[in-house]
């Protein structure tokens, strides 16, 4: 099988990483059967300043015509307001309807071991940017829309759940685990917003009910307390599932929980499509020093390599990094070593 | 002086721990100069219940004509939605304009200190709970209204400033501190939201920018990096500024960091009035056993006397129920201790 992965490294350490990426699936061995093309695709702020759009009409054409998947870096947001600026990845995941964004969450070698998956509505909610602002009587007023609808909420709730049975099914083939049984959180803010929070806790729910989700156990929890719940009892998660801001935040503190967001990946999934993306965002204050930490990008590659049925090879680059985790002997400086991001990519290509 | 206090104990052990702030007041040594009065008032499910209204028009009547200031416990949300039933504190803070919640989170004793206050807005944001439903194509849709003003973010910010500036000057009397000057942190995500949390960034910074702040440093934070932030470095922030519903999420979160919920405290504040209110629900798994820590209403007790410029009196309050902490004898049992409720304020009441 060929796979036609898109590389759009942005802005940043965007730049360090998205090359790291490409090496661990031209390592992959022979034996798996897969071959690699790649196409190197444009966007970010970079390309803002240098063309207008942040987000190219072409990157977009070619992933949907030409690629399987990608693997999207990170950019850097202008700081003050900019003209006709608009945030590239959240772009490509409504262009490309890219619906959910799956970010696993895993310690290594950890006392407190954790080990969740946090499923991302990844299309509405707030992320809509339909926005409006007027003058009122007291001053300039802003609004803007938050959209939940019943197909999306549907739509997530039940890759949720296919999530939570694909795990518990890679338990019982024996992977050591701290989870005993299939279970889904369902995290919204349904007792202030009853009617968008309260739609997808609804649709969320009855997508969990069908017969082929028996198994999995469904609970519910309000966004602030699943912050509390995140910190205070972490290995208690399975798979959690959230509209898109909540998903966005609860993401970044999950990532706090395993020591870095430098080790955090995530896929953009659609049907028949998916694009790896680290959690970590573009750096500038690192970029140039070759210290990034390329774990989130590895890992977001093998994600990515889950969500087109390429599990042997994802399998392999997750175990080739937390034998790297666990041993840990070259670790970049966010996990407190000293190793540079070159380093740590040969490292764990060795062990692949 | 004489003040009148609503008492709102509202449902589950909002029952048992508003007593107790009501006797920490009560137990303030007459050396102050002074008196209290207390009005009980209603609002909660039970209220719902039995009398179709959650919020009953005389409470708010009664803490706008007759109070200074008020305690509310915590209210039960019902598990599925319940037609005419809306959230009394969200009305209580919108009826009374308290526009700002002010939220410090401090640990006691712990080897990693924390001291900081999440000041978040009250009237705004999501919490407006305009919203609608309609039938698409694909099935239901739901739209929530999110709406920030530059008003109610100046107030908020200007709110924020004067909290980072009164903080220092309780430093430089020579308390001992984790921060060397004052400092707020603006959170939003305008990377996303540029209207809406791009007004509140934009008002913030104007009103954080006037000469009377000029001592005070002022930084942002896009709310997924912030969560991240508190997580890994609690230490580094002073005062945190936000729209309602991230303020939200980030001090349930930055309750986890000292140990339970149990312990923070809030006061709803508008101008001449504060609304005490522990961070924790009505928690009905623990209701009538006894075991409610009642600190994080005595702390509220605390927070509300400050913002009634009580601010000796509110410092009697927190130091007891430090003294209580440190020795760390008489904890409730979310602290890992065993002593109940009533044990614990008779400790703190000793050391007033
Ligand atoms: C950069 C930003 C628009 C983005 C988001 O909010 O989705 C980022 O935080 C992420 O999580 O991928
Ligand atoms: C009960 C709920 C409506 C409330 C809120 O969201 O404000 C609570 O979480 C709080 O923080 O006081």
């Amino acid at each position: 099988r060929v796979l036609r992965i898109g590389l759009i490294p942005g802005d940043g350490i965007g730049k360090e990483v998205i090359p790291a990426g490409r090496r661990i699936l031209e390592a992959l061995p022979a034996s798996l059967g897969l071959k690699f093309e790649f196409v190197d695709l444009k966007a970010g702020f970079e390309t803002f300043e240098q063309t207008g759009a942040a987000l190219p009409d072409k990157t977009v054409e070619v992933l949907k015509t030409e690629c399987d998947g990608a693997l999207f870096g990170a950019v850097s947001s202008p700081t003050t307001p900019r003209a006709g600026y608009s945030s590239p990845i959240v772009g490509l995941r409504k262009k490309l309807d890219l619906y959910a964004n799956v970010r696993p969450v895993k310690s290594v070698g950890s006392k407190n071991p954790i080990d969740m998956v946090i499923v991302r509505e990844n299309t509405e909610d707030l992320y809509v940017k339909e926005e409006k602002t007027y003058e009122g009587p007291n001053g300039k007023v802003a609004e803007a829309i938050k959209r939940i609808s019943e197909r999306a909420s549907t739509r997530i709730a039940t890759m949720a759940g296919e999530i939570a049975l694909r795990r518990q099914k890679i338990r019982e083939s024996g992977a050591p685990s701290i989870h005993k049984g299939p279970l889904v959180t369902i995290t919204h803010k349904s007792n202030v917003l009853s009617q968008t929070d309260g739609l997808f806790r609804q649709a969320s729910k009855a997508a969990l009910a069908a017969e082929k989700f028996k198994s999995v156990a469904v609970e519910e929890q309000i966004v602030d307390s699943m912050v509390y719940k995140l910190f205070r009892q972490p290995e208690a998660y399975d798979v959690i599932v959230a509209p898109n801001l909540y998903g966005d935040i609860l993401s970044d503190g999950a990532a706090a929980l395993v020591g870095s967001l430098g080790l955090v990946p995530s896929a953009n999934v659609g049907d028949g499509f998916a694009m790896g993306e680290p959690c970590h965002g573009s750096a500038p204050d690192i970029m140039g020093q070759n210290i990034a930490n390329p774990i989130a990008t590895l890992r977001s590659a093998a994600v990515m390599l889950e969500f087109l049925n390429e599990e042997k090879a994802a399998a392999m680059i997750y175990a080739a990094v937390d034998a790297n985790l666990e041993e840990g002997k070259l670790l970049s400086p966010d996990l407190g070593g000293k190793a540079t991001t070159e380093e740590v990519v040969a490292d764990i290509l060795k062990r692949l």
